[in-house]
């Protein structure tokens, strides 16, 4: 690693509501000179957006912008190539900001390692510079907490199962644990819907959108009726509900 | 639910470090009349500790001291009755003050929903009082982000399993997961290398303990010898560990 780089702080900046920032993270993005984030075409950025009033007029922002989202499917080979061709550039952008001794804060959704866009430049960048991770809350503590219904209990074995899974490994997946948060549901929630009905858990599914923000949505899932969810949604499975 | 109750916060504290607060606990916490926490006999209580700046000297503090902690056995029925009648007794305290009109804040460790004592009055408080939760980051978070270390990418599931199950069961729930979390590790360490060991995974496990607090230990959990672990340590064994 060389001498003089700037340092690489991952800030999460939680679930949604700017009030769940930790101390921590809200300094680091006050004095920061420099803020990078993620941004989808056409968007503010969604952790850039949750850091909004915390950011220094003066501070330099640096946009990190998708090259598609949902126009090329995940499973073409031409989004793989498309995507690290993206992660490359984002990776070559902060370090020549490093490499001049700039330090830099990368915003992050929920929490940095868990699932995080950041982990695909933070796997670029960690050989050469050093780099800090500020943990945030992640997207499920915050649906939990605004839903008022504990995850888990005891021995209760808590699973955060992709939807992206094919369906018979979500159904794998599900009879393994006693609690399950399912993420990335988006274009998934048929799928996720057969797997919940084929493991007997339809019933005790919620389905919470936007928590902790001013479109909030908690509802039992089978009251959701719609064929898609915004990716800012999850189904959360509660385990045992008594403690005695 | 009566009317002119108190409200009960139960409000997250983080894994350890005082600066992982979010803003929302840190305003609650230091604007509360009274302030509830769970500690052991002869400790401060670690909730209790990791607030502590926040909390206002003239705050009523409100200390619910657990009848046992390691005397008697998880298994002993002796240690069922005795927990309940104390979760019973804690409720009632609480109850005295919301009936009132007070509110109260109950600092939880990590993040309240996920294992924590907490659930224990909430399932005794709820039907009668109102409730709200803030979450807090959990320990697991604090973890991984001071060990630099992702937990999870891509469609990798992550299981978070107490290591108070039987061996069998924990070997069935690490084989169904690509990331886990082994939590309650304390007496029950020899029994999680030997779980370990079954499924081939202990080269890959880190012992962490104490993290984001002064006398934090990361290390593979093959070069840690002690028979036992502190009642604040986890076991992490990352997922898939590159994002391409």
């Amino acid at each position: 690693m060389r001498e003089n780089t700037g340092m690489l702080h991952i800030v999460g900046v939680g679930p949604g509501h700017p009030d769940l920032i930790t101390l921590k993270a809200a300094r680091l993005i006050q004095t920061a000179s420099h803020i990078v984030y993620f941004a989808k075409k056409g968007k503010k950025g969604h952790a850039r957006t949750i850091a909004d009033s915390l950011i220094a007029d003066t501070a330099q922002e640096i946009r990190l912008e998708y090259p598609f989202t949902t126009e090329i499917s995940f499973h073409d080979p031409a989004y793989r190539e498309g995507i690290d061709a993206f992660y490359d550039r984002c990776a070559e952008t902060m370090q020549d900001h490093l490499r001049r001794g700039t330090s830099l804060v990368l915003l992050s959704e929920g929490d940095p390692f868990l699932y995080g866009s950041c982990l695909y430049v933070f796997d670029r960048l960690k050989p050469f510079f050093p780099i800090e991770i500020t943990p945030g809350i992640p997207a499920m503590a915050g649906s939990w907490s605004a839903a008022c219904t504990p995850i888990s209990h005891g021995d209760d074995v808590l699973s955060i199962i992709p939807a992206t899974l094919p369906l018979d490994h979500i159904v794998v997946k599900l009879s393994a644990c006693e609690a399950a948060i399912i993420m990335k549901v988006g274009q998934n929630l048929n799928k996720v819907r057969a797997a919940l009905t084929q493991t007997g858990l339809l019933s005790r599914a919620l389905y919470i959108q936007n928590a902790t923000q001013p479109l909030q949505t908690i509802q039992p899932l089978h009251e959701y009726t719609n064929d898609h969810a915004p990716y800012f949604s999850l189904i959360m499975i509660p385990g045992r509900q008594k403690t005695r």
